[in-house]
């Protein structure tokens, strides 16, 4: 079989190609990426040679090129089953495409007042009415799967296992740390600092402060 | 088994409520249905009693509540396989899961400037800038995946048999009746003609008449 390749952003700002990439580096598919930078003269060109909807992320695999996050994610489940990347139960693995798919298309205050900054931290941003309410709502739900799917089965992720979940949400995570102090419940501050020393985040964010220069 | 029910807002109005529900009525799954009116001063408690994430659809089967419609989708998919619901070929699935990602939490401009409005036509709206360019889109992903994947699988959809990307899509459809004339290829014109033929489109049509008291 052709090896995948990824195609993302800037690793310190595209919250979008952190979500594949965790879940490839994470469950240890091989996997080759390539960089584009968005903010140069040549982006918009450079991804629409690469990428059919001139967006990143985009994963190519043999002639298949597929360019969303939440698509790639499932393509990945489908050809990788030994890699369980959602849970095996069909209604815990409901509830966890129905809080990937909220975080899809959903949390927009929160996405475009606190843009993910990887490498930043203790920014102190202002908490507007709707950033709040987003911030509250992944509270609940964060909380609700540990509770509920993440204990029982004996992991520390949101349904016990890793999952396509947790790399939904991954660039969220990495917004709370950027601009707390953020008030969230015991079992999601567990969740936050457990999935942010995660070495798969970890390889990412010092992939980067390489990228930024700031090592 | 338990019996699904679905909960949806106006049938005049609700474009994500039409997605399961067309799933459901097209692919004969047994449901019922329950409406709550968006506009009313208690809508917003109604619904929230009602569905999770205080929106609609939701969906509930036995104790399992789910409350987003790709995620309904895909519990659909899990839990009906004989139905089909997604193409049968890994990479054609992965292109149809693309496109339908790409509708869930894309096509902003064309979602807030055209309204879904089942019942109205020839409405004659403007296309602004992101309009036209949210059609113009739509109409390459129609084309491409009628040639590439509807055609060689005998059927007229867009991969062939009827799938969850031909929900996704059904509130487009419903628009560009509404506003046209919209210049389409011959395939995506054909696609868009076919759709708005479809038994289970004119069913929900006729709910939506009936509703707004024009029947």
């Amino acid at each position: 079989m052709a090896q995948i390749k990824l195609i993302i952003g800037d690793k310190n700002l595209s919250s979008w190609s952190l979500r594949p990439w965790i879940i490839l580096e994470h469950a240890g598919i091989p996997f080759t990426e390539e960089n584009i930078k968005l903010n140069r003269p040549d982006s918009r060109d450079a991804l629409k040679q690469k990428s059919p909807s001139g967006l990143v992320p985009c994963l190519s695999h043999g002639d298949l090129v597929i360019w969303d996050s939440l698509a790639i994610a499932e393509y990945l489940n489908d050809a990788y089953p030994e890699k369980q990347l959602w849970p095996a139960d069909i209604n815990a693995r409901a509830i966890a495409r129905a809080i990937s798919a909220e975080m899809h298309s959903g949390f927009t205050a929160l996405r475009t007042v606190w843009p993910m900054n990887v490498t930043r931290r203790d920014m102190n941003h202002l908490t507007t009415g709707g950033v709040q309410r987003d911030i509250d709502r992944i509270n609940d739900l964060w909380t609700m799967a540990r509770k509920k799917y993440g204990k029982p089965a004996g992991g520390t992720f949101l349904f016990g296992a890793f999952s396509i979940a947790d790399a939904m949400f991954a660039p969220v995570v990495s917004r709370l740390v950027t601009y707390g102090p953020v008030a969230l419940s015991a079992e999601a501050s567990a969740y936050r600092d457990m999935m942010i020393a995660l070495p798969a985040f970890k390889k990412w964010e010092d992939g980067a402060r390489l990228e930024i220069g700031n090592t």
